[in-house]
């Protein structure tokens, strides 16, 4: 039986966790899930850290959205490189998954782009535990989440 | 019997830690709190770390205004990393309340935003060690801290 | 019997893994390959402890291709601080190989220099690992990858 | 007997440590002092660790000064995050007292500015050792080091 | 008997490490030399941290060239703050010694430069470990590698 961490914000304006927790339990089974809440991106790295020391987690999935400012970009920075710091101490993977404001044009896209991104970083980080092969198997192919995959430069032979 | 550290500054013009304080004595009680004051914002993340390993801390609240100039951004980033340093390092959480002096545009709403993002941030802390249920039940709902909450994008049912 | 860790992405748009391993095979012996396929580039210093740790990699190559946008720029910053912070951390090397989408004007150049990108980072490890006086021979000489060497400011006497 | 540990650099064009020693000195007793000169800003952080590991030293102070062109700045960043490295790693203090020539709009002043900053941040280290209260006494009261103070957005009552 | 580590690369343009090398044996006795060439400057604080770990140096003089594109500086700020990481997890210092492209108008000029730099670091290196003292005598005097000193804003009594 894996664990998964799954760590999320109140500062975020839609409820990504959802979506991926729902996306991870049609993924398949072999696994239960850990949750941890936040006020935003930047608790996210100690959060994680806390679901691999005190419940055990084999990887988790950081969700966040941040805001649309000048120093909410500095946050999200400085959130990702906190979230380097603790998953290469740990030695497990943190599959980051944010959403920018900025990214969409209005609320029915951000809502839409995030809770998909979402749930396709939920995918990622099943794949990552339980199908390696299957990353793998798409190595190279322009892959995108949320977004339509921008494809392979030269389409394979 | 936990213990909240709390972090703050003589550099930050607004005396923040005193509305945190009031703010988590209503909250609740089963703590005690520690504090440390020091010089400024890049001072923070030892003193949280201090805080942790002499004081006991099992969460600790950085108070911090980091000034208009564009050097005081540059030391709100590094303050900022040194804090995620500091709590992963730790696996305990560091609340990071920041209010930038360009937030506001006079004295009276730079002292209300002041002490509304630390009473809501001492909360956020409150929340975090005794009812982090109450953070879960917020995920996604686009809350903000001294602001108005900018609410979810699409309305719960 | 050395062994070669590759980490790579789904989120690349070449196959640059697979260039890098018929280079590595073609300019040696020695060693057996270690592959970890994952999302994005900030996925791949974890992937890289985990070559370490969990697979006994003596040296990792990191092969990532950041997209155009502003976003994607701060994704690799952060990216290769993981990789510097994983590899002291483990004193074991990670030859980082990005090719930003912005560095080719086409698919055509694109996808050629991220094959030979690769090829030549490739060598490099090589070289780390198992001939390292061949890179002292070339210190200072103004060595690229991917792209025609800048040469040394003087030639050699 | 405390130990204040003193880094400073033949880079900076002001000799800091002399006003920062002089300053110690007058603020009291209790303490020895052990000094390590080092060439630029980015040689502190280290220096400091071997104050706390080699020497002892309970506290450091950290005197450098950026020079005014843009590669100065990108210097100041990288330094200010190695001392924060250096002393959350540790968990002792330092105090960071950087004086960027551009503060100064002419030799005299940035004599005088880097001078009085530098008292004034040992008398700063000086309290964090000795007198804790003192600080606390002056929380969010707006204090500056080098310039005059900018004073709480309300006055005390 | 003292151990110098020596990390270049081979994308530099100038071949610092003879320049470097000359100026060590010059200096004094007393110490012995390592050296480790790697592709890049994001390679040198894990080489770094090799001989320290692997070969036992003492101190490294970590050798590096970043080239005139944008990306070149961001690649020397990664650099930059592995080497910090390196070197405050070891307790040993680094002497950077970094040429951009960008500091010189033409080739003659870049040569120069980068060996005089080289040379005079590789003296700072060898102070450190053997006459600290002189470095002391010359705190806050403003003095510059490759470049003329700036000199110290007032003159020394």
């Amino acid at each position: 039986m894996k664990r998964i961490g799954v760590a999320d914000t109140t500062f975020a304006r839609v409820d990504m966790a959802s979506a991926a927790l729902t996306a991870l339990k049609s993924a398949g089974t072999g696994f239960r899930i850990y949750r941890r809440t936040v006020p935003g991106i930047k608790d996210l790295a100690v959060a994680c850290r806390r679901l691999f020391q005190e419940d055990g987690a084999d990887l988790c999935l950081a969700l966040g959205m941040p805001g649309p400012a000048e120093l909410d970009q500095s946050s999200a920075m400085i959130a990702s490189l906190g979230l380097q710091f603790a998953e290469v101490l740990e030695g497990k993977p943190i599959v980051e998954c944010f959403v920018h404001e900025s990214e969409a044009s209005n609320a029915t896209e951000l809502d839409r782009l995030a809770r998909r991104r979402a749930e396709e970083h939920a995918l990622n980080a099943y794949q990552l535990l339980f199908r390696p092969e299957e990353l793998a198997r798409h190595a190279g192919e322009g892959l995108r989440q949320g977004f339509a995959d921008a494809g392979p430069v030269r389409p394979r032979k």
